[in-house]
């Protein structure tokens, strides 16, 4: 957890920075709420709770034959929550008058997927989100953009890429390719052009009902290469007769105006074409941040959505968020060595003694440490002093004070700082303010 | 979460102040691992996970028969973690030879109950536990009483009891009232003494086997009143013919004296010579901590026990742990008004503006305050200065900079303070400062 931590505050700390208040939702959701929302692969990965007390009291002999669909409801009202965003979209619609928008949440929670673990991949994870709703400004977007840049930096991840594109953009290539209202099957055909390439890509669009002269004159968006501003400038050119593409073209075009206007460089942030998301709700900006050299996918990503809660019946809330993945950061920081060295040390100081008397004495000096604020512990028991040493040594502590009968003599404390081995006696306010120093 | 967040870092920060380290465990434990940990009421208020993909695939016809106890191996492998103190004596068995002893963790996580919420009960919730594992010094006993002290402390508490007993003091109890062998059934019906009174506990210590003379032996415990050294003095006469009883009233009593070794003094701190706790697995000392004058019930707890980790396999790990009950803290401070006024606040500087103009100019200097680590935002969409004021206060936001025509002229800022109303013009780096102090 210390580790984690180094990881979570440091996004907390940014995410609270930009004005956003922390939400927590219920582990668990009505499966009504659940199901439907991540796809039929979702629906799988969903963790069900078996109702409590009798759950067979609905089930007939004739269910079983049924199978585990038909019987699932039956046996189980409830699973556990598999992403932050569903929650946030039902907590807002149940809340949706006491809300003060623009509304700007973070939520930093564990989500489940009864997946098979892998690398990367896990059953139980935590997610770190941040959403704004209740506003369609384009300064949430490039808020997004420096967030994701203030927490690497933080972090000391240098080697990155932040990934943007504009779900009206697909729709207009969509559109201009002459497939018009097919951007979802293009979405998620393009989404995999990373891990299969192009010529995999096309045989799925085939298939997907799309015709080669419309997959030919994809070519140019896929080869596409050059600054933000080329590939913006290439845009406008190659969607001028969508009315939808252009507009995607003129929202990125304002992102990358206001991020000027912050006074803020591009550094990191790539225009791609052909970034998807496989998310159906993403309606306007989308991200994606990828570690450059690292064996781990993305470890961000994010979208704006103009109906996220629409599904629950509230129309019309524009919203934009996106979330860290922690754990895959976790085994980022991990592959590169990039968590700090003292990361893992609790406490600060350990009281060592040679017998029951420095014990006794040990504990007026702990109890002062404490009240100075400084992190410290005895050892309990009255050991050996090569094991207290070892103990402070495995706990990675950096000072230990011993407590001999001449320090009790003198009244005062001898301190050790265990990196440099340095050791001489104090009055315990020296030792104190040497200790904080 | 501003309000829990209060609650929480207050007993993060003690935990840390004491030398304990922070673990999380997962959500899910194998029901082998949780089944039978908590009496059988506990087995049946255990959430337990349906197995992912084809649930019935052991199932026959004849199982619907058979029940839900006897069905329950078959569709559901996994459950909700019920406490932290399991998985925490799994995770120590687990990684017996990694763990530097003694082992001080603290585990702050939700856990799952499948009971009828009501008030302070709740299916939900938040447990804060710290143990020490690997030693049975009773430094460790003591310094949970000043952790305790501590949090509430911080918290503005102040009329609250720590009751503390000793289960050896029960066994003894048992034998010398001549019902040796029956602490336990002793410990059930006298743990409601609080809740039925003296009459109804005598009556189920009858159903329980207990003869009435023996019961009326427990009249002076029952009645005892005093100062703690009054209650230890009875004690030692009462228990003279029990050894355990005896070990029991020494172990209080160096308690006590190593409190004092500390420089501290016995406030709220009661024996009770009543105190059982209802969990068997305790074994030396108990603690439970009542607020005064709330209508929640006890707000934590804890004790000592020589061998949790057998269950698994493990024998001979004492420990020692406790736990805050945050939730019910939560409404303990709710009810006496006792959360600290700022607490909501999240934002320290709202931007506010005229036109896009003053928007862009905001940008430049949102980008500022938030370099200089204040927690800032802007009014994203080009509203009323009304509407954005209006945010301001919902938010309790403390400070507006507002910026107009004649603040870009001079390259200045208005500041306002929300609660003042003051308001005056500055440069940034003028107000900046201003905002800090």
């Amino acid at each position: 957890m210390a580790r984690r931590n180094y990881i979570l505050d440091t996004i907390k700390d940014t995410f609270r920075l930009f004005g956003y208040q922390q939400l927590e939702t219920p582990s668990m959701e009505n499966l009504s709420v659940l199901t439907g929302k991540y796809g039929d692969e979702g629906d799988q990965l969903l963790y069900k709770i078996l109702n409590s007390g009798d759950y067979l009291k609905k089930v007939n002999a004739t269910d079983l034959d049924a199978g585990t669909a038909a019987m699932l409801p039956k046996i189980a009202e409830k699973g556990l929550r598999y992403d932050l965003t569903v929650p946030f979209a039902r907590y807002v619609v149940m809340n949706r008058n006491e809300i003060t928008y623009p509304f700007k949440r973070f939520q930093i929670q564990p989500v489940w997927r009864a997946d098979r673990p892998q690398k990367g991949r896990y059953r139980e994870f935590y997610q770190c989100d941040a959403d704004v709703v209740g506003t369609d400004s384009l300064i949430c977007e490039v808020e997004i953009l420096l967030m994701i840049r203030r927490v690497f930096a933080h972090l000391k991840l240098t080697d990155y890429d932040i990934k943007i594109n504009n779900r009206k953009i697909l729709t207009g290539l969509s559109e201009v390719i002459g497939e018009p209202g097919k951007e979802g099957q293009l979405c998620v055909a393009i989404d995999k052009l990373d891990k299969i390439g192009w010529e995999k890509v096309q045989e799925e669009l085939l298939q997907r009902g799309f015709a080669q002269p419309s997959i030919d004159k994809l070519e140019p968006v896929i080869s596409q290469k050059g600054s933000n501003a080329d590939k913006l400038e290439f845009l406008k050119g190659f969607l001028a007769s969508s009315e939808e593409g252009t507009k995607g073209v003129r929202e990125l075009e304002e992102v990358f105006a206001l991020l000027a206007e912050y006074g803020e460089d591009e550094a990191h942030v790539e225009l791609d074409l052909v970034l998807a998301r496989g998310l159906s709700y993403y309606t306007g900006a989308i991200f994606e941040v990828k570690v450059n050299k690292v064996s781990i996918g993305s470890v961000s990503g994010g979208g704006r959505y103009d109906n996220l809660t629409g599904v629950f019946g509230l129309e019309g809330v524009s919203g934009v968020g996106f979330s860290f993945g922690v754990d895959r950061i976790y085994d980022v920081l991990e592959e590169l060595s990039l968590f700090p060295a003292d990361q893992e040390r609790s406490t600060e100081v350990m009281i060592g003694y040679f017998d029951e008397k420095g014990k006794k004495y040990g504990l007026k000096v702990l109890n002062a440490l404490r009240q100075a604020g400084l992190s410290s512990e005895i050892y309990p028991d009255e050991v050996k002093v090569k094991k207290q040493f070892h103990y402070a040594d495995k706990k990675n502590i950096p000072f230990v004070i011993m407590i001999g009968d001449e320090e009790i003599d003198q009244n005062k404390v001898t301190l050790k700082n265990l990196h440099t081995g340095d050791q001489s006696m104090y009055d315990l306010a020296e030792a104190i303010t040497l200790i904080k120093a």
